[in-house]
């Protein structure tokens, strides 16, 4: 996902320097000018930023909870980490939240990935050859009602609907842990291969700073939603991320799915 | 869970009679007067409730959806499947309301467990040895605030939420399979046998109909959520049922969980 960001934001004729975060990023950041950083090194990533002329600044990528007690912190961090980590305790998005708000403060312009490249975003309309039918559009809209009702919550971002039943919502887990539970159901509940049925919704949170983590669906979502029997993935448009649309489009069509961006 | 509201109204005075429906009933149902039928044989049923003398009528115990096209319909049933079916399509909770209006239009009192059986019903108050800290206090009051969004949308009944974020919600795989996957989750998201943190809370839908399918704990709860290192569970004061509070608190005790009703 950060990858296909820079490359986009490359391709749209920005110039990028990455910060790389130690155990999150991966080796392809050598392809640009970078830098990189442990958690902890806040210091040491603002004087980073600043010796790469950066002024508009995104956060792309995951980063799963760390132990804060095994983190070590430069004098930088120590003043912020109380904020940050009172934030962490009410929430991803407050977490979020306080670092595009810490990063501000110290004079970046945090932007989105919207902005930084915006040909990763979900235009409204169906991708595929396959359409969603009317029951389809009726499992989407409750998909969409749940997801977001949980969203309002800070819980998660997806819910799995069939034929008008909630068959799993996102928490903790994430969206392919969430997927890949469906095939522990019963058949009469769900979709098969033979018999797709059921839709994936991804809904931007309400609460939820287009600036960080909107959704994103990408080609090994389009798999993990065929191998569990459902037809079809929905997202809003504008507010959802699809890394490389046209694979995405190919691969669903390959596999009879339909994707499909729904104006909120 | 039949079991233990049966003992319950006939230890209370009341005469009880079984309507056990094959494949999903057990054995134990022969210690009452009773009579066996199938999905489907309505007319059968109906009758076989006015030769029992039924009055008050109390629906109890889990059905799974079955394919309504296996069941064998007799010329009752075919008359009021396509209400069923209709409301079936609406989710869990409208299927339960047309079935208890389909009983009272034939004339039946139906009746809630928490009247049939009020001494399984959860009282306000700790249960157990343990109690929850002020951080398990917050950690109930989010998971009922999730457990009640998502049962406005009858989703499901139950969330788990520790140290402010919410770590797994029930959809159509219930209670057991959710905690289950907690198991998944990194260890510093959760608790662990020797660090109990976290909690369990299963709430009343606010569109539920008290007398169908009340939310219920019971000793297999509590092993579970002890398995995956929860601190404890939380239910609605009078608006749960646990089954055998005695046994419940002693395991709770031995397993070093706190169980706690909480008015709504």
């Amino acid at each position: 996902m950060p990858r296909a960001i820079a490359e986009s934001a490359r391709a749209s004729g920005r110039q990028v320097f990455i910060l790389a975060l130690r155990g999150s990023s991966e080796d392809w950041v050598s392809n640009y000018p970078h830098e990189w950083v442990s958690l902890g090194e806040t210091g040491k990533a603002f004087r980073a930023l600043r010796a790469g002329d950066v002024g508009d600044l995104l956060l792309a990528g995951k980063v799963g909870r760390p132990k804060f007690s095994e983190i070590r912190l430069d004098a930088k961090s120590v003043m912020l980490a109380p904020r940050v980590m009172a934030a962490a305790l009410k929430g991803d998005d407050a977490l979020l939240r306080s670092l595009v708000d810490l990063f501000e403060r110290e004079g970046f312009h945090v932007i989105g990935t919207a902005e930084a490249a915006p040909n990763l975003v979900a235009d409204a309309g169906v991708l595929t050859n396959r359409r969603p039918t009317s029951n389809d559009e009726r499992d989407i809209e409750l998909a969409f009602k749940v997801a977001r009702a949980l969203g309002e919550l800070d819980v998660g971002q997806a819910a799995i609907v069939c034929a008008g039943l909630t068959l799993a919502v996102e928490a903790a887990e994430g969206t392919d842990a969430m997927i890949a539970r469906i095939m522990a159901l019963p058949e009469h509940l769900r979709g098969t291969a033979t018999n797709r049925r059921g839709v994936l919704a991804k809904a931007l949170k309400p609460v939820q700073d287009r600036k960080t983590d909107l959704p994103v669906i990408g080609i090994q979502t389009v798999r993990n939603v065929a191998a569990v029997g459902l037809g079809g993935i929905a997202v809003e448009a504008g507010g959802a991320l699809i890394v490389d649309k046209h694979a995405v489009a190919q691969e669903a069509d390959k596999l009879g799915l339909f994707i499909v961006g729904v104006a909120a």
